[in-house]
């Protein structure tokens, strides 16, 4: 009944160096991430003497809300880490960030992304001797450092992502460094700010997205590039790139649904990117039309763009109910049969009658979209057509978002006029790769070096697809789990 | 932090009678109506032939995701609640509905309101020996009909509110009927709807907006009318009108602010009604600006109409974090001194270097708009004008809704112009009453007979304010409290 | 398999006046009182100015352990009450004290025992207009209380007492007074004591048993007498006797099971009892035997007298684990198999080989009984006696304890012999009911005015049965309940 | 004011193979050794093809009451481990049984004891890489399996144990056998039991005593043996000693305290040893005396003995509370005035006027006692003398019991007469180390090659306790820690 039917961002990091108060700044960092995340969250700090750690299950308000827990988490220097999670078992061993004392001291790494080669590596390190505590690529990291035969913990560090294939932004936390790195292709993202506190400290601050220095009131200093590794101490900021320069191919999902409208990615700001790829929806696929209504929240600024570039009035045909959790009741035959939906309702009084162009970010499985056509129709519409702000999603993301696997997804295994038919619609249109490259400013795609990674909608994989296999049915090492 | 600086609707009520999965139902109904109570909610459910209750606080989809407790609800037959309350601490033993076992029998109501003279009327109820059990208005009703001379349940529940002074909308559920009132000047809302189940049974709904007839798939039928009690039973609907008629007074702020803009109030749809007051507000105080950005959520239809009247530019300048929860950390000196603000952020990209008018339904204490003020100078606007979709808030409101005593309401302290200079706008304008009048398609407001209650604005009450004392500091009567 | 085959004393009272930390020391007395109600607890404080109040489920320890619930509990004067209940449905509203707020000011009350014509009372109240919220005998002292035309409480108390039948000992607080009655047959004990703080303060204590004044280190004064209303305030300790003498008939089975073994109860130690009651028992049913073993732990005085008195060697052949909670696993067919049995377990090395008299308090329904003698066979015992250290338990008890209805009583449908061929054992006898007088002092049982209330083991009920009826499937007064 | 001034076992373990319900029965076991460990339990379970797991804070009861839990363990295959832990704080992460994938699969383990190299160890292997989730003993064998070069489990199990010193009774795990292990001294008790089952199967359990064989009805086969691995698997039971051997060192603190009265450790029943040794003391340390009063609960038997032995009356002058739990309110100046005492209370009917011997097993720091003696005193004993069942506890335990160190030990700071005066005596005893010897069957001690551990009597430390050092503040490694 609650209509998921999203990708879901893998997660969210945010970091503080030499900033008063770091554990509630993070976690107000993390408050504004809390869309990257929202089934755990977890903040590690340094009080200059030692580690201090809390980690809990729902969001980060409901986390960091008692004096208890914060004044716990001591100290000028923290990471923090949101997490997004498919099922409730493994949740409780897999909240990040991890934190492990190896010979030379602790190291605290939280992770935004996906190994590929993941189990290949588990597989060689079980064999080795490691135990393993959890399901988490991040762990790899953890075990590839303690193992490392190299002295210094940067050179441990690049030593275990030299052996990592993938796409993962980190935030890491030494005994005395903060330290932030971006996979080679910087697929995911990770931003450096600065921040004055109120004793006039300045501090450093690491993040997934621009609204997190914004919450802080930080200022934005510049994307950490790809390939990057950035190590802060309070002698200031060095910069190490282990790796050849390559080509850099940034989400373009991040854009598209993923990033938070009031975040400026790559020197783009979403809100605008959102409102141009509508007015190139418009563009490319207009209809004769009385009303453009949003799909919301995430269909809103598209739906702007696609109604000031057709002159068709924009309304709030669909209103979303913001108070859904987790769990609802269990539907009966009674709550199906009377076509119950908990998250959208329909206003009625915008609809009736109206010729209603629907304005989506993604069709995903198909199953939401189908709901609210229906529900639209219920409410009086005349006709229903439906314009998505992204190409077709025919292939899974490996990089740290979660899609269903390829065969669920609705645009691989129809054509859009099967699609159309599907879902209910009278139209039912997509914006061109092209299109959405030029939405953002490039010349379209070029496909011998396309400017984003676009995998999901192309196929088109930047990184190698190693493990490509089903998970073995494995248990885990659980020295000391508690349930 | 959490800048919560307006009015709250004191509660949604709902019921349904020959309804399959009557708990389920009305839980759903609960949940469209979650925005007019989210700190407790109950189902009272007869089965024909005992009654079954659960209460809990929180919101209601976490109340009735657990099997067990739906199936501790059975029935075709049940009254909801949802309620806003003040305190933490008096919120346990204020859980409506309310129940009681009468003589007769049982008898369950739940109660969206509030009574002028209920302080009178438990001195008096206490002197004669009942003890009260809560802090309830609604409590009241209960001892009234319990010590009532007559006969019937409906005698004595007319007996009841013959005594009481205030507005109402209940619902009760007997062992055979399901029962609505509401008051004899209709401030407070009520509907009935019809719902034809899987089954094929057609049942009864009662609620207090029309959305939640919608999420159950049930048809709106009429409103239920000022001073109407209405007896509802497998014979159907039955009429009673114990008050002589008096002009109606419905609560205008239900269009302002309260209501789901979905909903269809007194046969005038809530979204509508918003986009032409901002329409009337452009008219009465234009801005030369940029952009219009609405305050978030409920500035947005007003925004809407305002910028459609203007030709403005409609910008979504202010996004709201949707996941701010009931706490959050304590604010230290670092977290006031960055000017953190949990709820809302700005858009940049929009705001730099605009001039921009921001529409807000009402300002109550002035803090929070202060705040967004200052949040949106600093991301840059060059201008910065407000309007109000409402006239100044001047007086407290005795009839249901939580407002702060007068001497905490900015516009019973300042002139306009003052207003503006404490909230640091440019310019500050508000809508004339006579303006909202004719938005609501009246042709402005009569002072011998106003259409509407708008006692906060205006100060002119329909209802005798017969307790208008300092509550006494009193210790309940807990007969069965669990702490 | 929680093999809880005894009866069960339904409640402790404790009562402090003028004593620094009172709910501390409240919370002490109760600790002491927990073997007479394990399920709930309730503390009500009054600091001079208002009333306080704590309940909760489960132990003394497990709800008085936390600063802050001790905190919220301020005052010199307070009352307590701990609480055996049978369901876990009803206890939630059923924890004592009760408070009510009458119109001269609060009133708390705790209860120790039963009404007899409770029921009959409540019917007339409601059919008043009263409500009820529990379905504890004790409300019905607060409404008649209440509803009373008298002027001063203790003049309503009086009315009130006057108007109820049964068995009772009450502990109440006003704004100025502490207030113990004491039934008038006195079934139920209560006992006053002084305590002196280490302020210097001289404080009084009221209290079920002499062993919570031994907690808190108060002298014991004097036993509050059957019919006796005491009333302490800081004037000291005025006494009222409303009720015409009667012959008193204080519980006989007091000294035989339910008291705990270092309190002294109307002049007569406890332990000294149950050892004299074991002699007797020796030389009215002497068995050939080499070990006598008590059934732990209330047999042990018991079979310790029994020991002595045969020069049979007494031993500890059955070993009682302390650490059995109110839940465990469900037996499943293998556990049924195997014989498990979680509370006591047998000594081998004692047993084997031996002629062992067993020694126990009572036989209820005899199921415990089976599965220890079955426990003692299994290890070897050679001929295996028992012996119990009361009459036959044929009649239940209305006055306060928890027994069986009669027909699950296993004296009420069975002779000795046959009781003993079911249990499993060679040989079986009780001690005689003049047996059992004498043991206790007196010169046998006078069938004209017996000396103690055995209306277990008699069928001679001293206080009418007016209620004698099955309770009606009454739904409870909620007007406060939450779930 | 919980005077809990004994030493404390660290730890019960139980094992079963080949037996229906293995979960159930092992929670049964883990029941019936609840006295070796109350903090936590853990059981894990093995179904043929998967491991299960359930880990809690708490009792046993409280743990495996639920059914879901309970349908979360199946398999014919378990072992489980009750904990005894020092701080709340890092009991979270070290409950047992641990478990590992390795390489070959899955490994559970359990463990009473302690190892005195663990801290060297661990250093090694961390700086090996390995990353340790725990501060138990017990993961330190874990990881020695882990890295071990040889090929099968036992060939690495022996690999490990090879290196560890120390005193430990092991309990494992894995895809295909039962595994126990007893150190090559035999410090801590380890038995094999054999049970048959509902369904005719026969199976083996492994326990740390006797009573966890009588509570599920298993036959007591034999002790495990010093340095032996016995290997459980279909085909039976297989032994292997891969230590040279040595002359055995039980720990003669089970016999005097740790175990329970009925279970029977290397041929001696618990109880009787007791009897045996206050007897033993009665000869060595008589005292005229009006009563022997045992401090309860441990002290009954060895005051049952003395008293025999002496002809003096054995009488219960002390009596327990057993509802005592693990927090109760803050003692205040009254309380501390008053003389609180939770845990215990004098029967004053005894004691009044009589020359008291108070029998108890053990003086560690002499609160408790002092305590008692003051009790008693206050209860009007004309004289009180102390005789201790064991040898004066002058040295602390390394080898899995929880003792103060050293420097709070009273007995390693004061003769005899200064403890008799600190504790507040007219006189005090203890058994002479000889005496207790002979009392369990020995001709008296050899000091050259000693029956028992007796290091906390003597200081005389069989395994070389290669650790001793404070241990540093260490940081653990937290991987997947939720707090």
């Amino acid at each position: 009944m609650i209509d998921d039917d999203k990708p879901h961002e893998e997660c969210g990091v945010f970091g503080a160096w030499n900033v008063t108060d770091a554990a509630a700044i993070t976690a107000l960092g993390l408050h504004a991430l809390q869309h990257r995340g929202q089934e755990a969250t977890g903040i590690v700090t340094h009080d200059g003497v030692r580690f201090h750690s809390h980690k809990g299950l729902g969001l980060v308000g409901d986390n960091y809300s008692d004096a208890k827990t914060m004044a716990g988490l001591p100290g000028t220097r923290a990471i923090g880490h949101n997490r997004y999670a498919t099922t409730g078992e493994t949740v409780l061993r897999n909240v990040q960030p991890l934190f492990a004392e190896f010979e030379f001291g602790g190291f605290a790494v939280g992770h935004n992304g996906n190994l590929t080669n993941a189990h290949t590596l588990r597989k060689a390190l079980t064999r080795r001797g490691c135990l393993f505590q959890s399901t988490m690529d991040s762990e790899v990291f953890v075990h590839l450092i303690a193992i490392s035969l190299y002295a210094s913990v940067v050179d441990r560090l690049i030593d275990a992502i030299k052996q990592v294939i993938g796409a993962y932004s980190l935030v890491a936390l030494t005994e005395n460094q903060l330290i932030g790195v971006r996979d080679p292709l910087g697929v995911r993202p990770l931003i450096l700010g600065r921040v004055h506190g109120a004793d006039g400290n300045a501090g450093w601050i690491l993040a997934s997205e621009t609204c997190a220095l914004d919450i802080v009131g930080a200022d934005f200093i510049r994307d950490v590039e790809p390939g990057e590794i950035v190590l802060i101490d309070d002698t200031g900021v060095r910069s190490i790139k282990p790796f050849a320069p390559q080509s850099p191919r940034f989400c373009v999902f991040e854009y598209i649904y993923f990033a938070r409208p009031d975040s400026v990615m790559e020197g783009t700001s979403v809100y605008n990117a959102r409102k141009l790829i509508g007015a190139q929806l418009a563009k490319e696929a207009p209809a004769e039309a009385d009303v453009i209504v949003p799909v919301p929240d995430s269909g809103v600024p598209a739906a702007m763009g696609f109604a000031e570039a057709s002159g068709i009035a924009f309304e709030l045909g669909i209103i979303r109910n913001h108070y859904v959790g987790r769990t609802f009741i269990e539907p009966t035959d009674q709550i199906r049969h009377l076509g119950v939906r908990l998250k959208h309702s329909a206003n009625r009084a915008i609809l009736e009658g109206k010729r209603v162009v629907l304005v989506d970010d993604s069709i995903v499985r198909g199953t939401t979209s189908q709901k609210i056509v229906e529900m639209v129709r219920a409410a009086g519409a005349a006709e229903v057509h439906m314009r998505i702000a992204g190409p077709p999603t025919a292939y899974s993301c490996f990089y740290g978002i979660d899609t269903p696997e390829r065969s669920k997804l609705l645009a691989a295994r129809n054509s859009i006029e099967e699609m159309a038919k599907l879902i209910g619609v009278d139209s039912l249109a997509f914006i061109s790769i092209d299109g959405l490259y030029r939405a953002l400013g490039k010349p379209g795609r070029d496909p011998k070096k396309p400017a984003f990674c676009d995998a999901c909608f192309t196929g088109d994989y930047p990184i190698a697809l190693t493990d490509h296999i089903e998970p073995r049915d494995e248990q885990l090492t659980l020295l000391a789990e508690l349930s």
